[in-house]
């Protein structure tokens, strides 16, 4: 699977870089990683003495390294520090694990690998674009043509919240809570918004307001260059799959356009997101540079993605007893090998046949009983049913 | 690389595992990791308040994980968890990184990638034959079958030294101070174990012994059974690449048998190394299980690995001005990928040269000018002269 990801990505010209899983923990503790920040391991310091665990007032200050919690730190360093060795555009893929200190659940893991693909140094829409064609190619490929991806703009859903009346100190609070609509509905997010003292006049309206109508519709309050990078964004991928979601938020507090996220028809959480995250960049950089990125969830694609077995022509496996000469047994093995087949010798057990179902269930395709006088020639091949 | 050393290990019978980068502390300082123990990064505790901090007495009490310094302690805990599913003789994969906190230097990194294979539950030779055979193969695929493997017994090691008088509680100095023998040559050892206090009577005549000759000789003092074992893997790996090294020590005090190394003729420094730890899965499920296992070391083999260059037939760079439609520019790309193209849009920059010669050294094979009317049909490919 991670092959067929990597090779969609570089045939859309994306190419691979690798970062170490520690970073330092100043940079994981930089505020670039929004909520995901407190949920990173941190490593302690090699050789602290009881005197320095004493001397310390916060856990923090014990810890000079932590485990990536996501790839977009890592690569705004990697960017940094090789940017002059760069292509202008630089298109990264990006795949590996991550950490997060959250209990496990139903498709929430502490150890986890993300797919990410950015491109860094393309301010206009093109970035969002070769992204959003690169991620729905990969998920055709992997047999998922039936994800949809949905887009959003923060720039649109901030003016929504200001047509609504949201005063400013109160549209972080707001998106919180609007992030909740798949599961609350809107009638929830009206009364958590009441509840939290936010006014909600036109809201269940706006709510209610989904997919492209809206743009068509181009209210005035809809922010004009969000509004054309989302047409052509709609222009130039030209497919169902695409919607267009005025509610959707995304979690992470960095980004500052287009958002998007992966969803399936048969899953309650999404197969993975992204957007722009302009600012970040120049956090480390002193200069603005414009980023986007799109991260797949690599656990949460496993399980849907129909694995096809693995193209062993022919899998054998060689029972022999325990006694025999083991260099008879290697030299059959290894001519074997060389004749194209996977192999495997197995010491003869007393219940042959449950030998034989796990073998069988582990993908070989045949058997024979085998001792230091056979060969290729003279071994009796018997296939292992299914 | 990883393809090909793990397409190897499948077809001699290996099935791939994978275990999480943390381990419990307690599992990775419970002695079976020998120095590297000492090395091993440590996870803190999360929500530790400072009561915590000025509680502890020692810094581990501050940690409940770690990353894992080798494959080894994951496999061994693997093993013992899912024993009842596991076939009676289980042949390992394990292909991932490993972290040590020492200083990095030439061929010593702090985060490295070992590729182990491990054969559990086999308690005669015919394992350290799999393992040897399996390790050649790997070798020959990625065309170093110029490595040598060197081979010895922790057993025949303390047989040779009770000979020379080396009393039973000096022996794992003695042999801390052998393992240097390729630094300090012969005499330099000797002086050290000297100035140790160390009887060195007819050592320097046992360390100029090596190769084959010593078991043919086969004096009095050499193990019988690690004999017998040396003798049936030199009959079943017929090969002029494997030396017995009587002097071989290896560092982890784990290995109850055999050990191996992997040597290059221009390296200093072993490529991998193993042998058989019999005690080691026994210390966690409370009967003995025979183990063996053989791991190379990724980072040393890249260094000395050709890559071939990836096998793009095609990789096209289309050359475009910023203010180019995105949806024309999408579409000219999707439909060249589609013919099998690997494809890169490039903002047209001022010193074109510098980006074709980037992009030639990237692999990319052919340039293009594209505006919004390009087609397939109507592109001017230009080759890029690598």
């Amino acid at each position: 699977m991670l092959g067929v990801i990597r090779s969609v990505y570089r045939s859309h010209g994306f190419d691979e870089i690798e970062t170490p899983v520690m970073e330092d923990s100043s940079r994981l503790h930089a505020g670039l990683g929004g909520d995901n920040e407190k949920l990173a391991f941190g490593v302690m310091k090699r050789g602290l003495t009881p005197h320095d665990l004493h001397a310390a007032t916060d856990a923090l200050e014990l810890t000079d390294l932590g485990l990536r919690f996501d790839l977009t730190v890592p690569l705004t360093r990697f960017y940094a520090s090789h940017r002059a060795e760069l292509p202008a555009v630089f298109r990264a893929i990006q795949i590996g694990s991550v950490w997060r200190a959250e209990r496990p659940q139903k498709g929430r893991f502490r150890q986890f690998v993300q797919c990410d693909i950015d491109i860094i140094g393309e301010a206009g829409p093109l970035a969002e674009i070769e992204l959003i064609t690169a991620t729905q190619a990969a998920l055709v490929a992997l047999g998922l043509g039936e994800c949809s991806i949905r887009i959003n703009d923060r720039r649109i859903l901030a003016g929504m919240l200001g047509h609504w009346g949201v005063p400013a100190g109160q549209q972080e609070r707001a998106l919180i809570t609007i992030d909740k609509l798949d599961k609350l509905g809107a009638d929830g997010v009206a009364a958590e918004l009441a509840e939290s003292g936010i006014r909600t006049d036109g809201l269940a309206d706006a709510l209610s307001v989904s997919g492209w109508g809206l743009l068509d519709a181009a209210p005035d309050w809809l922010h004009r260059d969000a509004y054309r990078d989302l047409i052509a964004l709609r222009d130039a991928v030209p497919s169902a799959t695409l919607e267009f979601d005025p509610t959707l938020v995304r979690g992470m507090g960095y980004y500052t356009g287009t958002i998007f996220e992966v969803a399936h028809p048969s899953l309650g959480y999404s197969l993975g997101g992204g957007g722009r995250y302009d600012g970040m960049i120049g956090r480390f950089l002193g200069t603005d540079v414009p980023a986007t990125g799109f991260s797949l969830g690599f656990e949460r694609l496993v399980d849907l993605v129909e694995l096809p077995g693995d193209d062993d022509s022919e899998a054998i496996a060689l029972i022999h007893e325990r006694d025999t000469d083991p260099a008879a047994l290697v030299a059959l093995k290894t001519e074997l090998i060389e004749r194209g087949s996977r192999v495997r010798l197995e010491p003869r057990v007393k219940n042959l046949r449950v030998l034989l179902d796990q073998l069988a269930a582990s993908g070989f395709t045949h058997f024979a009983s085998v001792d230091a006088t056979t060969t290729p020639a003279s071994l009796n091949l018997k296939p292992l049913s299914q």
